[in-house]
């Protein structure tokens, strides 16, 4: 039985308490808010459960295994940090940190004490993104060519990040972890209308190695909400539509085939040295499955030993350094920045 | 009764032939193109026309009052500067030109000359794209924060100009007629990988006065064709799909509301200071008609007098001015580039 | 604080003691299921209810003011009729019981006893249902020509009732609450493939007074999960996707105009003699809300006075007399039967 | 060569003539039809081709292969039985005729004189349609169990035929085509709004032999334009939509699974006897192909000998024995029909 301590009961928390509190394998022992108003609801949900405004004595609880921290990410650092040096294993939300140094720093502390450090990048753990890993990996694709990310909404706007920060982080977790790489280099420009200095809106394109090209565009001041992803690879192409409930890939069987089979071609405009070869589409079915609560498993698997985390430190770093990276590019009228 | 010749009966020039053979205004008298066989077949649906492999005779007709440019984008220049020399007014295929100094300079002699000069933007003349216009004229959509445009397919791909000079010119021509502007500046990334050097997908973003932002996305290695527009406003929002041939439009009754009208929040995240405000969704019902014969009535208007062309000379212009600057941005890695 | 006893803890009935216990104005005091796991379940989420394996004791319980009975349609008659002799108030899942006589005794027994009777016809409690019925009330779509309506998915499929009285009575229960009307006569196919003389598909034509057409289809052998709904009305059109989560109803200001209008036309064919009106299409904004909780809600306001059932009785035998007409028409070779 | 007449050069005559025109396989040499204005437009176009405003001489005319009827239904009897008589090859519209006796009399007589009689279902040179005809007899689907045929739109509105006549000729046509079948018996409802007396929406069941039931839906008062078909199979289930241009067909790969193979399950439900396997959907890529086309390549075919016709007499006449059955149950209060 792995005993956990929650900290932060505010909009994601109660998710992770129910998650954790839930299952064999662990149970929740604390939940920390600064507002006793939380604490209660958490209370009369749960009432076996101890709280507490402060984590002071949850670290200095042995009994404790495990903290999962859901507060701002600018809290994050200080309480990685803290439940680290009191060796234990922690799950903390994404982004690890807003900044790049202490996310190394909090790396190498969790190598040093051998504890596990995972972020809460929920989408690795989402059953169609899974799918499409295992595709890629198996050459299905072909050579990929690029990648192109939609993520909009309207609203929520928020004040303390930008909508780079709150909802590209999403599609770099994605990406990277599909091509098993890191970008490179990235170029990006944003676009700010509600709130002075904070991006409404993001567009972004990041190289990895290979010549791969993602696109990323988010925003939060879209009419319509788009979780869409097209993959364009040598072989076959691939569309992930998350906001389709029973539908949401694509795998379609076309390919740009190879000009050296084509018959020569005059013509005034004597223009076209390729051809397309149009295909089948297959929906395929892929089991559902809730990416929170295969999350939370993969972090008891993981500390009880045999695993490493699918959205470790190390994942968690390279998503804030390309973060780093676009807001660098933003600033400097969207010069490419090495991430 | 205008009196029009016709270069190039390649692709789209026979579509200019019959509108224009077509109307009560208008006839076709001269065909013109390198290939003997597409002048025979001309002849053989156009029993009435004359044809020559050579646009000499035809600029010496002093009976063609009009020229109809449908050749390649690099012959444009020559063909264009020759028909308003002999004092003949003109529509060119899109783009005007591949080269800004040339366009400028086609410009400066239809002026000179006080000659009609029109470039074949055919989308400033889709009944949709219209009424999109006099909805933006109107202040329907209140300030304009940002536009995304989309459009994708897979193939043709094309050698003699890239991802960008063949598909973005749609939408950069789109977006200045409703915006009634020209970009500042552009900053763009490419990606080739089918023949070197060609760009099969473009991603750009264009800054326009007020700080209206533009994305464009274009690719002709997508497995879907999408044709899609969000125009993201103060007071509402708008879609216009143009593969969706009976609800193109959309338009959103969504808005951010101004902070100062919400109550006073506080909370942990504190990260929230504006909301959206939810509304119906309108799908206008637009009268149909074919965007290529508004066109060449518009051409034919403008010749007659009274008419200031839509997409003239100086349009065109500021398109080709456009896709140098993307096409430099590009070379410059991503670097912000003045149109 | 009305006090509630529910019989039943299968599939539906765990929904309803939760609605029932997490409201101020009322309180689950007892649980009834035959199966003691059942009743474990139910103490362990909600420890401070009584269960019981038999009704006697809850309906000797004076303390009790109302029973929800969520069990097989088979037993609905017997434990309706108890509960209203112990002068409880009753609401009985949907159909009220599979016999119209016994239906019409329950009605009469409510009357008698002065105590309200009401049936869970959810879908009356669906906003986007409630916006229908005031749409009409309103006369917004004038006179209606006729109502289709499609409810099919694959599975799950039943062994005792029919796909008919399984699917139909939720459309019944709607179109007759649109029209504040029962139909008059039904024809109706039935189609049985899978469990011999358990159709697993229904067509059913209902007629209603004034001439209103409503067709039925239904199936539990199909492969895409379909809830739409066509109102044709003289004035405008309306569409009802119950699958479309965030867009589910579209009015259409779309109508045939009258022939009177038009200009004469000679034609060979000299075959049309209406014409059609094509208009805008309107997405409207639907505030959300949980049906069931509306519906039981709805079940305590009746209890405390002031408000008749939208489903009671009368509703709810409505339906049952219209099921059974389907049924023996599907018997009599598609014959129109009276209702 | 073979020579054509075109009788009747109103909506459809036009396309039939160019079609046969632009064939090498065949001329048309005579256009018939009693307006003189349509007759001049046809030479306007095809200066080549004789005109009639009877067919006298057309049918005493040697040289003349065979007769296309593009005319009103009620005249096809008449002009059909003339042209057969003078040994004419005949391809007509559809339907055949509006009577089932007149029908059978032009079989009997086209066999008797040893000439070609094709009825203009068009639908059966549909590429789509083809496509799924092969996958039944492959027995991909495995046992049909039902089709469900939605058929609707918005206008026009006729008078001298109903929706039934006018619409479900085409489904009727194509759901023979894939079962190799006539239906046995029919029900049918109408509704009659505009015009008194002519059904505006039909809703009609057909049953085939092997206990196949087919649901047909018909309506020109509906918003949306509608070609919608549900194949469900034993084995698969598919989806034809018609007014999807590039993925009009879908293939469940999806059935509902055989009880034996299932644990027993005890519940007090205790009501389900079968399971169902959800799968992959698969869009198939089907070539392109121009309908008419193809059916006037076909027409010629039979007539050079080697083809017996698709859509032959006895074709037309199986669609005509239909549509009378499903007027006979309309009349009948719904009441089944022989076919």
């Amino acid at each position: 039985m792995i005993r956990i301590a929650v900290i932060g009961a505010g909009q994601w928390g109660p998710n992770l308490i129910r998650n954790f509190h839930s299952r064999d394998a662990s149970e929740v022992v604390w939940v920390v808010d600064q507002s006793p108003a939380r604490l209660e609801q958490a209370r009369a949900r749960f009432p076996d459960l101890r709280v507490a405004e402060d984590v002071a004595p949850v670290l200095a609880d042995a009994g404790v295994d495990a903290v999962v921290v859901a507060t701002p990410t600018s809290t994050h650092y200080a309480l990685v940090r803290a439940a680290l040096e009191h060796d234990k294993h922690v799950l903390v939300e994404k982004p690890i940190t807003d900044d790049v140094v202490q996310a190394e720093e909090l790396c190498a502390l969790a190598a040093a004490r051998g504890r596990v450090l995972m972020v809460g990048h929920v989408f690795l753990y989402n059953p169609a993104v899974t799918w499409v890993k295992h595709l890629i990996e198996a050459g299905d694709l072909g050579r990929i060519y690029y990648v192109s990310m939609v993520r909009t909404n309207l609203g929520p706007i928020r004040l303390d990040v930008d909508a780079g920060w709150d909802l590209a982080s999403h599609d770099i977790s994605i990406v990277n972890h599909w091509l098993a790489a890191a970008p490179e280099r990235a170029s990006a420009t944003g676009g700010s209308w509600i709130n002075p200095g904070v991006n409404d809106a993001v567009f972004a394109t990041l190289r990895y190695p290979g010549g791969v090209l993602v696109h990323l565009q988010v925003s939060w001041l879209n009419p319509r909400k788009v979780r869409q992803i097209t993959i364009v690879g040598e072989r076959r192409m691939l569309t992930f539509d998350d906001m389709s409930l029973d539908e949401p890939l694509r795998l379609y069987d076309k390919q740009v085939t190879d000009e050296r089979t084509l018959a020569p071609w005059t013509d005034t405009f004597a223009s076209f040295r390729a051809s397309v070869r149009e295909g089948d589409i297959t929906i395929p079915r892929v089991a559902m499955g809730e990416p929170l609560k295969i999350e939370c498993g993969h972090f008891l698997d993981c500390i009880r030993g045999g695993q490493v985390p699918l959205s470790g430190g190390a994942e968690g770093l390279a998503v804030v350094r390309t973060l780093a990276a676009i807001q660098r590019s933003i600033v400097n009228a969207a010069r490419e920045e090495a991430v």
